[in-house]
């Protein structure tokens, strides 16, 4: 007999037949006469509703426990009780895997995330991380098929790198060099020559510099890996280890690449409420909760689906990182000195300017644009004003920065400065320069962080739990 | 003006229409008053023909070379020569970034594939490495087709791991630790309390054990990442960095696992062989070409589209360890000592055995199962014979092993003690052995390396001629 999930179940498909349905135990209740039996299996949010009537003996159903593995066969029926629309009427019960309720860790009461946090192992089996993460496999999914209807190629950039040039951040060494003794140069330094690459290596920050190498082969690419910042930030929205897609397109300029940018994002945000509604519902009920136990000014003024709905139905916002300091410097709030750092033309943004101007004043997902020179990285392509670069943030409301991207510059004359200007030798990147000495083109592309858009989607405050198992500093359990 | 793509225009969509093209300059050829270039932008393998006139003057073509990055405008019209349908007349024509022929490494002339190697960077621009990773696309694209249709939730397992438990192989250390002068314990051992992550951490060999906890709430899922391994083997079927694809199925046995991969594998060929013909016709041509170097007996018996067609329609071949053992023991190969290795029940089968099997024996991709459990990892379940585990090892033709896969040890106490066999402590896996401990149930799963099969669709017999920039002892380039 064919096992069928509790999804279809649940549509009804098999109604009035004979079914065997395999899953886990989320709750038992009932009396002497009749119990029901909640099981889950992953492919949905809801539970399958098991009837066993008095034909069970209350030894037969001893290890029907919360967490327990069972097998039922049973007739599909449609449920005379209040919420679900189906059951099963149990013919047999099988206990495949027990759960000791003196020690299995999930029972019914509620946890705190910050101890399922430290049962990742197990905390997928709960309401919320089974919607999380059956939204983030929707998003996951939902950007290849948007790059693949566009007919973009997906390429796996390396994870080691020799380049260290890309200066996005403090990066984690790879080696298998001995750890105590290493071999040593003449001069007292490691001797890179000896370890497994023949160079010192480093896990990647960006596939970027790779990607714009095969844009200009296949016009429009796209990555989605894993990768790494060795920055001892605790906060909630850093992570060592994350996933990061970034797209390159040849013959792109930056409004086509801020167009793209915002297609794409109502695209798989639209695509998650086609897909995964029942866990956005589930995870907007349980953002509401949350909030109410904060003051009432730091509520959300949306729930997550009128916000998600928000973003999907309207143009984001676009103004220059000029336009934005003017913004910020006329507002009441600047006036109020109620800006912790300072605002004027050529600071970076800060995390509350980034909210001010998304949260407050536009109240929609903004793509600010242009730059100044000196707070943006080095390939990114120099205005005609000599002051600004073609670079482009989009933030997005509660998450900040969620993409970042830019025109590449692609005169090897310009670019070759901007690299001395921040010590990166030639030779270093000899490959990436060869691509604007051989057929170069204007071209554009940005990163997007794929926890933070998952963050977004599914309103989790911290990101720690929107990836399985996270890497942050000081632990890397599982 | 839009852009459109070469794919587009060669299918005729807008005969009879002023276009614009952009891409890069194949080859031109012609005389002082017609000249026909060459253009592609890597969205198909073909080439679009673009006639400049003899209103383009030769000054105004001189530019016009191999490499250089083009935009055309002209009209679409059917075309009257011979090896396309549709050609462009230009009425404007646009270098947007030179390839100077003196230096541009790319020229007409065929290169070889090891030369082609030190110009990772440019090869994409090739026809041969234009199709190769066309088809990686395409599968990789498959990949996550054939699982989102069955309801796999994709999950990203860690590749920074603290777990040195699996034992698949040599691991690349990760670490921010001072390289000369780490922190040392009293023992004079490195202290990795110090470390980032609080202790020693390696790049994953595998996300196996985390995707059994994800499938332990979910029922099915899979990792499709990136996996390491620190050994210096220089083949070409071996790299340091590569992606693998693990699904993860609980309830499910080992002739349901084989079940699934089978139906997997042949989905994402024939995917392949609907979506990029044009590429794998090519790269059959290649590759017969090759062929026509060897000698009569190492040529292949089909052509690259015959094997693949013939996998996609013939049912895989079964046979248990111990039956393959048998076959190579009786087989006049044995008889005549042409096997370099031994065989007899208990050792590992070699290459030249597999070979022999898939491509003498059975002529078809085998699946063997049910290994002596010494040769096989501890995670795998052992069968009632207690000499054997529910092992399996897919082999294909050429390429040998590309699936490797198992029931897995659901019965905490016999786990335990494979696990003490091979020298793994308890704590060290906790997490893992929690889920046999709390609602545990029967389950399987199996590794594809991702290369491999990329290498079986395209016929490329290095590995490194699959992966954009390959990693390998000695060699972190790009």
């Amino acid at each position: 007999m064919q096992r069928t999930k509790v999804k279809d179940l649940l549509q009804g498909a098999e109604v009035g037949k004979e079914v065997l349905l395999k899953g886990w135990v989320r709750t038992k209740r009932g009396n002497k006469y009749v119990n029901f039996i909640a099981v889950n299996d992953g492919s949905t949010i809801n539970n399958l509703q098991v009837v066993a009537d008095e034909k069970f003996s209350e030894e037969a159903l001893k290890d029907v426990t919360t967490g327990a593995a069972i097998a039922v066969v049973g007739q599909l029926v449609e449920s005379q009780g209040k919420g679900q629309a189906y059951e099963v009427q149990a013919t047999s019960i099988e206990v495949v895997g027990k759960a000791d309720p003196e020690t299995y860790p999930l029972q019914k009461k509620a946890h705190s995330l910050e101890f399922l946090r430290e049962i990742a192992h197990l905390r997928f089996r709960t309401n919320t991380f089974g919607a999380v993460f059956r939204v983030r496999n929707t998003l996951a999914f939902a950007v290849h098929k948007f790059f693949n209807e566009k007919g973009f190629v997906y390429i796996h950039t390396p994870i080691i790198t020799a380049s260290d040039a890309e200066g996005a951040g403090e990066m984690f060494r790879v080696t298998t060099l001995d750890p105590i003794n290493p071999p040593l140069t003449e001069n007292g330094e490691v001797n890179y020559e000896e370890d497994f690459f023949g160079k010192a290596t480093n896990l990647t920050v960006s596939g970027q510099l790779e990607g714009e190498l095969a844009a200009m082969a296949f016009s429009d690419i796209y990555t989605f890996g894993p990768t790494f910042r060795a920055e001892n930030s605790n906060t909630t929205r850093h992570l060592a280890e994350f996933w990061m897609i970034e797209p390159e397109m040849a013959f792109y300029d930056l409004k086509m690449n801020a167009d793209l940018a915002e297609e794409f994002i109502k695209y798989i945000i639209r695509y998650a409420l086609e897909h995964n509604r029942e866990d956005i519902e589930f995870l907007g009920q349980r953002l509401a909760e949350e909030d109410k136990a904060k003051p009432q000014n730091e509520r959300q003024e949306m729930t997550l689906l009128e916000k998600l709905e928000f973003v999907v139905n309207n143009d984001f916002e676009r103004v220059t990182y000029t336009e934005a300091i003017d913004i910020l410097v006329n507002s009441n709030h600047y006036k109020k000195k109620k800006f912790q750092y300072e605002v004027s033309w050529g600071v970076d943004l800060q995390s509350e300017h980034e909210r001010y101007l998304v949260e407050k004043h536009f109240k929609k997902p903004v793509i600010v644009t242009n730059y100044p020179k000196d707070i943006k990285a080095f390939y990114m392509r120099l205005n005609d004003d000599g002051k600004t670069v073609a670079a482009m943030d989009i933030l997005a409301p509660g998450i900040g920065e969620i993409v970042g991207g830019s025109q590449r510059e692609e005169r090897i004359d310009i670019l070759v400065e901007r690299m001395k200007g921040v010590g990166i030798h030639e030779e270093d990147l000899w490959w990436y320069l060869d691509t604007r000495r051989f057929g170069g083109c204007p071209h554009a592309g940005f990163g997007l962080g794929f926890e933070r858009m998952v963050q977004f989607v599914t309103g989790m405050g911290n990101i720690r739990d929107v990836i399985p198992f996270p890497r942050t500093p000081q632990n890397a359990e599982f």
